[in-house]
């Protein structure tokens, strides 16, 4: 399965070049070209899921398998012992390639890098009413 | 294995109450306390890692297989249509527990959140070098 229009699909058939640094059969990955930082990793399924919701629970499964190793070796490569791994899903969080992709981005102090992090606090008795809506909707 | 003073692993041990919304043998997901939006959630191993990149391939490809529909229901549950998954690997990540964990946080546009982008450009030929350099280290 593959989008005619889509970047990364033209990447995995070889049609657009990029920075190969792993791949296995259900599996690309290959350096972001607008980086964050240096060694700024993609891992992206061969076949075309926009979205990481609708992807088969066993094939990402299969894709996120080699991270463990590649963080290691992204760290290792840039001298670095930190990293955000991250999945944007939906132009509202930040997608722009509509094409399942996990950012591997190593991460020094004071990069200026990171999530913002305002974090809240939920009044007494609605992270039970939120959670229990969550189980209802699984 | 679980670490005596690890929050998680006795959230796990269900020594410390969570605000749970699913659960299976190797994962247990439930609401952060800190939310940066309603129904932001982790999602954890049961086993103490403490870094993603210390997990088993295979443990770290069963506790993302329910990521999907985990992340349907948060979006269903919450009414929106963009989520972050993200995991931070080591303190200059912004790992702050010390217990792999992967965010789920809703996302709206115009809410504040989500990752810094200055997005760069590796200059001619450095990109080469850095990708020559991960694949070395894999």
């Amino acid at each position: 399965m593959s989008a005619a229009d889509c970047v990364f699909c033209r990447i995995v058939a070889g049609e657009i070049a990029c920075l190969k640094v792993f791949e296995d059969a259900d599996t690309l990955a290959f350096l972001d070209i607008g980086p964050l930082a240096e060694g700024h990793t993609l891992v992206i399924p061969r076949q075309h899921y926009e979205r990481i919701e609708q992807m088969p629970p066993d094939l990402l499964g299969r894709i996120m398998s080699p991270i463990p190793r590649l963080v290691r070796a992204v760290m290792a490569a840039t001298g670095t012992d930190a990293c955000n791994v991250l999945a944007n899903t939906g132009a509202a969080a930040g997608q722009v390639v509509m094409h399942v992709h996990i950012h591997i981005i190593p991460r020094r102090s004071g990069d200026g890098l990171g999530y913002r992090w305002p974090a809240g606090k939920y009044p007494p008795g609605r992270g039970e009413e939120v959670a229990r809506q969550i189980v209802l909707a699984l």
